[in-house]
């Protein structure tokens, strides 16, 4: 049976230039909608889980927009509360060997961020679910927005429903004494733990020493000493993070760290060619979700976030479109590409 | 010798969707920058003069492509100020036959609207200026843009130089009441008051009866006897209103009416197909002022400003690029369309 | 509350030549999916109901990209049957003036034809139901799929909910006869009859005399007679068709007559410049199910009938995605197309 | 059997702006190739014809894509000499209303300007040819080029092989006087001059008085007075010229002229909606040489030559892909433009 | 003096996505058009041949456009038959790094899979003709069409005409034993057998121990194998196989293996990064029969296969538009890709 | 204070085919405008210099579209002369892999070619200026734009504003000895070269031997061999080189080599992934100009244009459109290209 997969978060207008051009070139924007939490539900859908999405949208055609593109791939949108000023928006343009992709945030006063706790029938939504996800990129849109993530994390714990947050840190939207602060609360009612390389110590405090992400050289003990710490803080169940090698904005080395308090298991280490890599974060995490939920082991669950991920990469915009097949056929080391008739 | 036209106000990114789509179907947005002054400032710069565009946009390559519209156009964007925290942007898809173009406004908290009047040098922007242009929508943005509009028209009247607004009232912007109030204010110092429609009503509170707009029948008393109001309270020079009848979304009739506190004048009406009317309004303007900063009687340059406008009707974009030698064969009679080799 | 309206037919993949070229000139092809019934279990969503629609389609990404399309638009598609050899396709070129629009069809064996009753629990879907709608397409497919409407039909007259049909007579699917056949058989089951034009003629074997649809003159004469004719055998509630003066393939004119038994009524006419027709049948019978299942009077019913479809005339692709604010505005005679902002 | 129709002329890259989009706002040009004469191929070919193409073209990837336009439509192009400097190239921005369109030519220097007479193997261009046809672009291109058209308009004549010509006077071509003196020589061995609006008087010195063309009135009158002296003079088989009434860049109304000697026969005349009107003029000849050379009779003809240029208007580029039928269902009166299925 | 190459097969339409996007994602289509054997008739005539293409395709539009892409590459397509119910279509998306480009065959019932051997007149189609190509698909397409391949090869050898064969297996058109039966009989009246990594196994029995075709790692001594088993068993004058390296989806390594019963030849390697890989078998084989038909020896004329296929890789669409000149610096050794100009 | 840096020459209309299409493939052009000087006159504007640009277009829309180009980025076309023929064009198509990208140039009787010495007022133009710039395709288009050279050299010589040249070579445009005899008396006043790899010897007839340049083998000797003869034949200031070593049309490996009479500096080798290579050598020459006319050292000027330039590959068009913020984060040895967000 289908599992219920919650998340929790903005969704946003996503404008980006064709091919490789430059804003300053462009003539038309590619238009999709995303954002770390929706990313995540409709990834969880595209496996065989309900997923359902929760946030505000304007009640204009803009935000009926950003409904129907989750609803196009199965998420049940039915708690997405509708009001506010504005669709958040983010402006991409895509990079290309040393020229770094670019993205220019236009997401104050959106929807999400004046939210109130009375929009959301918890109870209704977590009826029946079995995990609740959401990242520290909702807390960090306004403290309206961080109640409410402390609202919805207390309810899902209260109901027995694992939890997952990706630290994610916007050094746009918050400072990180404001960050740390908001999130040291949050991860009191978090079960899994994913923690994007410097994440951990903006948002938790926690040192990765070591690790020159410029470089994009694997720090493993720095990784490890943090997990440790982590774990210890907070108790959290599993611990997870991906771990890039940014060889150029073209090619990057990619794999996961994850940790359950025992063990370390860093997974295959897959070389990607970029076509579109925003957004590959949260197909990791939907991929883990996807793993654990259904009952993987955690070198498993990790193996297929990976995995999943390292497939997004290839794929235009924020969303995972990637098949089960195609990632069992990746996990199982089959990477020739071969053209599938 | 060239006239130098410098107009004051926003600049915004216009996100529209392709051919007659609508917003919940579109997958890319046509990307072009206008905005009513900015329009005014290109057209005036395409019949010859040295138009300069006075704003502010923020300092990322969204404002630096909002900056390159309009250079691209030739007008001189030095004066406008880099900061704040966002352009303002609208969507907009475009109707046919009964079905109504939509325009949805994102323009809150725009750079422009943050504006301190210690970031412009009205003498050196003034210096040699043969007319200041502004609108309704600027003063309507914020409080402090309404000041800067205040002071801009100051300044231009303390140094001799011609003005003219457009009442441009926007509903979502500010109340009746409101606008009312700093209108009154503004137009203490202008010339030249152009009043699309209802304006005349929603931003001064003179009265123009029997005109249902919905149905675009010409009510020409009706408009007499507020342009005569118009004149007495505030002593324009001249007062220019276009006249459009909406047959549909698709065909328009369109006109003008100018008055010079002695004689009325209805220009020669047009019959026009509709590609984009967008800045329809704006190109009206921009033709007026054109013909009266280079010296055209009232008539002539109302003429002139009827026919550059009946052609933009025809042009994508918020923009005006009519020919002068366009407009001289449709003001002499022929709209014929024949192809020119 | 909302309404569940049922709707059972074929989705077809739409594979339409970009802008006015022909099928020989064009390098890409816009892709859409629509057919009479998912046209209308779009459309009654976009008013409000709850839209199911009923099918089957392959089991492979083809397939999968038209659930997709349908759900972008709320529709519930989970009982959409998976299996068969392939999706229906067809092509469309779009005319102009005196060019026709061509439609070929490539829809043989497609995955609906090939349909077991056994795959539909139509006591689940029917759970609830407030109407059922189908179009005398279905039935043509194949011999089991014009099984699978009687099925249908029957279940939802035995849980006395609503039916209605669309002739839709296609000379291509099957001869006159064996429409008159089944569609006789249907028709008992059945409240609500639609009757393109010629289709009363070819499918139910009544004579509408005295109309040259190729001149587009209406003959009201001749079809209230045959409305009677209809009203005699099968005691329908509702008699509906449109009226289509096709003065070219850019201009036509637009109504639609309704008969109860009692009373004929002529909706009010709309001359419409047409962006995109196909559809507009389904637009015209989706309107009119939105009016009777919503308990407006018959009048009432066909004038939102024709005025929605008469905006689906503006609107790319075969779905109407006219607003239930834009229809009202038009009912109310305020056809002028202003920019709304 | 099919009938062989030889055309010589030039060939070009047509670049044109999409949509409504002026030259100065254009990111993309859509690319197709045409010219008079190979419009005229295209055409008949499209009707049933072998059309065969006499040219000169670069012997780059070019040239080789303006052949490869004319194969994809099933011309002959085995008689197409390489060599030269450059092909010849066409802007086009499409007008709309009041607006017209613009062409701007760069054709100076091209292949078919340079060709010499050695290139052109007449006997064997001519084997078994039931008609030649050139315009008077050809002509007014080269010295070279005019002493290449004589050539083959005596060969053609001295195999008995009808021969037509569309004057076609091209202002930044060539002068009047040399025009006259150039086009009286050439006519001498013309059976079929077609002769659009003011190029009778242009290019042969008939005055056709009291036509106004920007304003598009027909002056029937004029023009049979011109045809009776070109008859008188060069003793034509058949005269004929298309009448354009130009309401606007939109909508033209459009019927021809011919003349046999005997009898003149004004067609049907068509109100079009204008999709692209470049090589209407050619599709009109493409339509009279068809009905001629299929032995209909002139009023025959020349109603297919008529209801055939109609439809060009209709397709976007330089060529009428109109089919046989398509022309048919309009000569017998059926414009109502509905959909084919 | 050119030489005649006739190959026989389907043509399909080609439905594929632009860039990366996947099928779920797209709102546009690629159109083009190709097949087997109609790649290599285009590609042989790029290279200077005389290529004749026969096949049959249905009646309308879409059969039209698919004869039209093939004239437009100069492709003789005098002797392709019309009618059937449709053209055979596949859909493509494109993959990237680890993840595969897959291909959805929707060819049941095409045109060519109803043929009937009266159609084709083999004695025309074969005068002069030097080659005869065709592939394992044609007679897996149905009975009638293997029988139609039987015919043509029959008569082929009669008139002393070179054959080759493809053997191309393709998995869901028919069992390996159905293959089996069929291509033994076929491959009695072949010369020259090229025969893709697995195809010599599952269309003709023969094992290629040792090559995991997943991994891309070469097993020449298997490949040698079984190419002196095809020897002995078919005494085809020639045997050839192009070697893959499947690196990824971007990058695969690419060469070919050729026997003449005396020697076996290894093409130099290129490690090709991929813009569309679909084609580059055909655009081998293309290359080979260029090489051996123009006198070539066995191992230059491989070279020549390789090099030309090599270049496929980078070109959009089915169809090899490499010239010979491009070809010839490749070979050289120049693989450099510096700018031409 | 902003610098003021001069460029004369040459703006062509860059036409290109979308993605990696070939031109027989392609239905429509991607429109940019450029040229080695012009793309300088960008460059040198987009780093904060006030660059002017001084050449002659066609007074037509298209020579208006050229300059509006460059105005978008800031450019000051105030000294462009208007009148000539046309406006040259170049056609590109992109190569990848082993296939190389294609120039196709049509820039014979540019309007820049008939340019008369009285159209410029140098006084005017090199008024506060600190830098010249030309290239040697400016004195290769005719005498005219050779005798318009040397004036502007002298005039800037005169006036102390430093000078420099990009070799340049184009064999389509003169021979080596016209090369040679015109580039010798510019040199003379010349303070900085540039030679790109084989104009040394084919425009100064300094020959670098060893380097064979389809190969890519970095030969430093040779260069430092010619280099020195450079110096001592005309004393220039700086001499410096781009170094490509072509793995393919895909990736290369871009340095360069700089010598002031004293010392020879060779650059930091960057391995570009190529999205558009054309202006590369621009993209230096303008990155090396900024460098030296801001007061940069010899070898930080060179690394400047060296990672400026490496990061134009990844940018399509002519124009470089790197922000200073980028280049030094790339000098600064961060290539690894992650999202900036």
């Amino acid at each position: 049976m289908s599992k219920k997969v919650v998340t929790l978060g903005e969704i946003m207008l996503r404008l980006s230039t064709p091919g490789f051009e430059r804003f300053v070139q462009s003539d038309s924007f590619d238009v999709t909608y995303g954002g770390g939490e929706a990313n995540v539900a409709v990834a969880v859908t595209n496996y065989g889980s309900n997923g359902v999405f929760v946030s505000k949208v304007p009640d204009n055609a803009i935000g009926q927009a950003a409904i129907n593109h989750l609803r196009r791939y199965g998420v049940d949108t039915q708690y997405v509360a509708r009001g506010g000023k504005r669709l958040g928006i983010y402006f991409l343009e895509t990079g290309a060997s040393a020229r770094a992709s670019q993205v220019i945030y236009d997401r104050a006063d959106a929807a999400i961020s004046e939210v109130d706790a009375s929009e959301f029938d918890w109870d209704a939504i977590f009826e029946g679910a079995d995990w609740f996800h959401t990242t520290g990129i909702t807390p960090a849109l306004s403290d309206k927005a961080a109640a409410l993530t402390l609202d919805a994390l207390k309810a899902a714990k209260a109901k027995g429903i694992t939890t997952s947050i990706d630290l994610n840190y916007r050094k746009k939207l918050w400072s990180k004494e404001k960050a740390q602060s908001v999130m040291t609360e949050l991860c009191k009612y978090v079960d899994v733990c994913i923690g994007n390389e410097e994440d951990a110590e903006t948002t938790l405090g926690f040192k990765s020493e070591g690790t020159d992400i410029t470089k994009g050289e694997l720090n493993l003990d720095g990784y490890k000493s943090v997990f440790k710490q982590m774990k210890e803080k907070f108790g959290f169940k599993f611990i997870a993070s991906t771990l890039r090698e940014s060889h150029s904005a073209s090619d990057n080395g990619w794999s996961a760290l994850v940790y359950d308090g025992n063990e370390f298991y860093h997974t295959k280490q897959y070389e990607v060619r970029i076509v579109d890599r925003v957004g590959s974060g949260d197909s990791f995490a939907s991929g883990l979700i996807h793993g654990l939920v259904t009952g993987m082991s955690m070198a498993d669950a990790a193996e297929f976030g990976v995995a999943a991920s390292a497939l997004k990469h290839t794929i235009p915009g924020d969303l995972n479109h990637a098949t089960l097949s195609e990632v069992a056929t990746l996990m199982k080391g089959d990477a020739s590409g071969r053209v599938q008739r």
